[in-house]
């Protein structure tokens, strides 16, 4: 092995993984995350969303000097022009990107070393959910398949404890496969403005 | 009223909202749809989607000339040299959009007019469930705040109603709020590659 292979796998800096998890082993609380995103209307099912700070490991982020913008938008045929993906496809973006991010992380840790891997995503909604048009048709995706390319040096059994172990531990794959609870609080606006 | 105001609200095209709404009252088969993503892992926790083609209103969309694409990163403190947000930020975009979108949507269908409307959205989560350090641990957000700032042409108590409504009738907001399954295929290499 090469310096450079003992150092990294799949990407990920081996040493940095090793140092986060005795960090997080020896103080826990720096597992605390907070994630945020803020969302500015635009017209129509066009809206716009800016992410940059968040909390996690002890401390506010600031390695980024810029924020991510992102575009909502809908297809004609939902009374849009295109003006992004729609939410809908958006959250299959984040889904896919999660459980491959978990499968490369944890290939990693289990010294696999995956040559290739892609994702097709496939979500199933009736949106008379959406236009209320039938209460007994369910409101959020019935069903999302993930079909999984995966090439890895690793036994075919020990790939798939791999992507079963991913499955599970996957944030945004636990967010939609499990109830998380959502609020919304309505801002009262300024007192000058009323 | 204007011509222009009686045929479009809150940036929606009245007249199309009517029709469509008409024609899945007639057959309810056109409310199906179907959302996909392809995902190609490049490195690390870097991946990338790309959107396109999607099938709904009992045919398959071509509106779209070119895919979205969408990449995924991670910040350093996560590994990543911030090639993109990272997954379960996409995934606050992609509620903060449906929240949105629903909000606009069901406010044009009773009259309201929308004069501006924004969201924060703040998740909490502990990594510990994504790096199984505590199998007691949530792997998915623990809960996600929508903090909405919202001006309207309606009384206090209309809107109130109206973002109960809307909480209730979007799509990504529901597959968050309540279960939905998800799963993940493997998908054998080519014969020829083996």
């Amino acid at each position: 092995m090469t310096q450079h292979d003992t150092k990294t796998r799949n990407g990920l800096n081996l040493d940095q993984m090793g140092q986060t998890i005795e960090a997080l082993k020896n103080d826990p609380s720096l597992a605390r995350f907070q994630f945020r995103a803020r969302n500015q209307w635009v017209n129509g099912g066009e809206n716009r969303s800016s992410i940059q700070g968040f909390y996690g490991a002890g401390a506010e982020d600031e390695s980024r000097a810029a924020p991510f913008v992102f575009t909502n938008g809908e297809p004609p045929v939902l009374l849009g022009n295109n003006e992004g993906a729609n939410p809908v496809e958006f959250l299959l973006h984040a889904l896919a990107g999660c459980v491959t991010t978990t499968t490369v992380l944890h290939a990693a840790a289990r010294g696999i070393r995956i040559r290739s891997l892609s994702t097709e995503l496939v979500g199933n909604i009736d949106v008379q959910g959406l236009l209320a048009l039938d209460d007994s048709v369910p409101v959020g995706y019935e069903s999302i398949t993930i079909r999984m390319h995966i090439e890895a040096d690793a036994p075919d059994e020990e790939i798939d404890d791999l992507i079963t172990f991913a499955e599970g531990h996957s944030p945004v794959c636990n967010t939609v496969c499990k109830p998380v609870p959502v609020t919304i609080e309505r801002v009262a606006a300024e007192k000058a403005a009323a």
